[in-house]
């Protein structure tokens, strides 16, 4: 099988495994928002997150479905921040992905409480695993919620998008660091969350879930500097949202600091760093290293 | 010592908890929504829900600091559903406890964030009482963590919050079921999840916490109606926010459907049959009965 069918395969998979945890039931009077979690959650993606999270608990030796409840976890998290993001008091985008924002078909309030109740109701889901969980798993479950919580929060994804907002406000130029620091937050935050709570939930050791760490930092900064570029190369058909917003807006980014070429070559930078450091784990990392090729080459 | 006195007392043993566990470490680049965070944690408030939790857990036994992440994190849930309550999208209040409210001081996209980052860091601040827990006390903060998660969540406070909305949006007048739904998720969810959290963490059984679930479900309507009851009668000065506020937006209130004095004889029904399900537990529950009482003659 080629590194294309596997992927597919496995985002095929994760469609799955969200369809059985994402579709709301016992749709009473909070029936208007329970659809908008479903519109945003199923409105497409590259649901890279799960897929990161499942491969890492298969890596470090995980098996069953107590991984299940934790990639659909991470990718309402990534929804709620996704449908908080284009908001009109915020980025104010009515599409993404080619199809309306939340916002723009359900209204500015009913996407706030929508972007509120997948954030809530990812750590439900999360929960549970519990049920699934053996005894001597208790542990790696709370391990692995405790990681989605803190990437999540202010001293992770939400941190970076204070502060990318924030910077944007101002008309505030960046500096290298400034920028890497939200793409630390905003981005890197989360893919380090799939990788390490899907190792932790397995059983794996601090070392290892500290190199996973380190990989993701570097995957999401290559991942966000690769965005960055794509909004400038690529065109509204190809990537389903407006392109050139970045300059529109007057915002600093990776191409703005650092030209194309070089923003080229350090997404590369970044990719083979984390592509070594991949390396020195123990278990057989093939499609991470894929997977993360991919991501670099990607156009949209 | 006298109720007063005790509630007091407790009162400030909540602020100072709250303190060690809302007040942000380490102010980087995201150092404008922390200030907002803590500025809408210290905004004041009864503290009603982080000291029905530590009852609750002193009931059954519970002793240690175990409880003081969970108390800390029911009043952020608490608190970022007021911050997005307040938002210019939704109820666009300036004032609350006679401060002004978040977005009138931090913006409104920083408001939203500051929501966000607070619901957040409820989940990640109780997962710090797994670092205090004893081996045989994990599946009891487990327990709890999950309580929180299903109560403030779309089958809780926020399907409430989004019903609630819409219903002002449609201008749609209520049925009595459907304001009881309302006020159930919205106002009952979170109480219900104080008593029990608490109970759950202390290790009760699960009758004990269906009882107490039942309790928060009749103590929050009480709780709700007296608040509808305190828009018509109160004042600015003595409430901290504007009074007359349902009757302007046209809202069906359980004043305007009932009457005032029904609704106070039923604020007195709901709060006895919250205190006679109180006698059918094991525990000494003086302090909640007084408690109960306190909340139904509350002026503000």
């Amino acid at each position: 099988m080629t590194f294309k069918q596997e992927l597919e395969n496995r985002a095929a998979e994760v469609e799955k495994i969200l369809a059985a945890y994402g579709t709301m039931q016992d749709k009473s009077y909070q029936k208007t928002v329970m659809e908008a979690m479903e519109y945003s959650l199923f409105a497409g993606g590259k649901r890279l997150r799960p897929i990161l999270l499942q491969e890492t608990f298969r890596m470090f030796g995980g098996t069953g479905s107590i991984v299940e409840p934790f990639m659909a976890a991470i990718e309402m998290i990534h929804t709620y921040s996704l449908v908080h993001d284009d908001l009109p008091a915020m980025d104010n985008d009515l599409y993404r992905r080619g199809k309306k924002t939340t916002h723009a078909v359900y209204g500015e309030d009913m996407a706030i409480l929508t972007g509120d109740a997948l954030l809530n109701y990812a750590f439900e889901t999360a929960g549970k695993a519990f049920d699934m969980a053996e005894p001597e798993e208790l542990p790696y479950a709370v391990a692995a919620l405790r990681i989605l919580a803190a990437k999540a929060g202010i001293y992770g994804m939400v941190g970076g998008q204070v502060f990318d907002v924030e910077a944007e406000n101002k008309d505030l130029p960046l500096t290298e660091e400034q920028l890497l620091f939200i793409f630390r937050l905003k981005t890197s935050a989360l893919i380090e969350a799939s990788l390490m709570a899907g190792a932790a939930l397995a059983g794996a050791g601090t070392e290892e879930i500290d190199l996973l760490s380190q990989i993701g930092t570097n995957v999401g900064i290559a991942f966000q500097i690769r965005d960055d570029i794509l909004d400038v190369i690529s065109t509204q058909e190809v990537l389903g949202k407006p392109i050139g917003s970045d300059e529109r807006n007057n915002k600093t980014t990776y191409v703005t600091l650092k030209g194309l070429a070089q923003a080229e070559a350090d997404v590369r930078a970044y990719t083979e760093k984390a592509q070594a450091l991949l390396e020195q784990l123990p278990s057989d990392s093939t499609f991470l290293h894929d997977l993360i090729d991919s991501l670099t080459d990607r156009m949209k």
